[in-house]
């Protein structure tokens, strides 16, 4: 049977690669790399070093899958986030279909861990859903963006026995549920924190963590806002791409 | 200066190290353990191997700390605990200074990631504020034992845009803030998902994940509730140690 790894890369330092991810690597035929268009071609080439790097027990060929359109424009998120799992699972299918055979192995490298915020184990439910091919599937986790973030401010992600909210810019902006203490923001193109009320909030901000172009910024949310929005513009304009990632804290009496 | 490095291990699968973990390892001088006692010593025992297994560069030394007792039977929780902080760090720095010399660098080694429900980045900031030892301190992430319970369910962690909640059985007792459709529970001792409420969830449960233990349960909490109970008390029985984490999930209609 066909097999394909799934396996969780890490936030952009190449070194938080885990020996499972590497071990998964060194078996693969064919790596599937989506790739998203021009301005994150840094984003495929770090990719393309990693294998490079780390993989010397076997031949292997990269294959790029053109990522279809998303309607950003659509008012209904949910609706054209699905359509565009669907149309993506029809491009996948036709990618494994033609590249790998009956007994080939595959992968999908993914920023990050594939569980948070990434629509790939999505897609192959929907493909083995439909029968547009078959194939046994492994998941391999990875350090993410949050991690990456807490751990160069040094700091948990929560006080003692406190709760962790996770969410994204979108849900930000319709305010934090009551009670939430900690909070981690993901997929906000907007610098919603801006729009959180309250002078007893703090922020801990990264972009591009564990790149070369890593930018931190911590502080009381009201004192350091701007200067998170002016970093982030420059970073952007800087590394052609920005991938950032924010912990909230209520501060205590 | 002395150096410390906060190591995140992974979640008992020792390929969950990462490329960063190892190298940091073989610039140490000194791993500090903290010994839990007789009936965790299976842990200190993986933590032993993964040093003999990944450290070439180096000679190094392995110092148990004996681990303070804690007051479990406290009625103030967060009191109890800042209390035990207080000792560890005490016990820590005492090690620190005795065991390591102005230039040299040690290492902690934390299950799963020192951001997630770990003191022991707590116990650094008590000792730096205490000056009761000079050092300078790197944090590496890990894979939690969230991302390696997802993996092996080969489930995203939330559904396309949700937010997702981690919390303790402790608050999970309290109930389920309102509007959270996805709950991840750490630290719960005492099976609290038997008491939430309501036909509607899912729940993927794991034990001892990554370890030759390892235990995985899916299904309606309804279901499957009381068999994870007893899945999990013969697990604690065979292995001498338990460490599950699980997902709830409410349905969507």
């Amino acid at each position: 049977m066909r097999t394909l790894y799934v396996i969780g890369i890490g936030a952009g330092d190449p070194e938080q690669l885990t020996l499972q991810a590497i071990k998964a690597m060194n078996r693969t035929d064919v790596f599937f790399l989506v790739d998203k268009g021009a301005t994150k071609s840094e984003l495929v080439d770090i990719r393309r070093q990693m294998l490079a790097d780390h993989v010397r027990d076997k031949d292997y060929r990269v294959v790029e899958i053109p990522d279809p359109p998303r309607d950003r424009a659509a008012a209904a998120y949910e609706s054209a986030v699905t359509d565009w799992h669907h149309r993506r699972a029809g491009v996948f299918s036709e990618a494994i279909n033609r590249e790998l055979g009956d007994e080939g192995v595959g992968a999908f490298l993914v920023w990050g861990d594939p569980a948070l915020y990434d629509s790939t184990l999505r897609i192959f439910d929907l493909m083995l859903a439909a029968k547009s091919v078959e194939f046994e599937y492994e998941v391999i986790p990875g350090i993410t963006s949050i991690q990456a973030l807490t751990a160069k401010h040094r700091i948990p992600m929560n006080r003692i026995g406190e709760s962790i909210h996770i969410t994204t810019g979108r849900h930000l902006a319709e305010g934090l549920p009551a009670g939430v203490d900690n909070a981690i923001i993901m997929l906000d193109g907007s610098c919603t924190f801006t729009q959180v009320p309250g002078d007893d909030v703090d922020v801990y901000w990264g972009g591009n963590v564990g790149t070369p172009d890593e930018v931190l910024i911590a502080g009381s949310l009201r004192s350091v806002e701007h200067e998170i929005e002016v970093q982030r513009a420059e970073l952007k304009e800087r590394a052609g791409w920005v991938m950032d990632t924010y912990l909230l804290r209520r501060r205590k009496d």
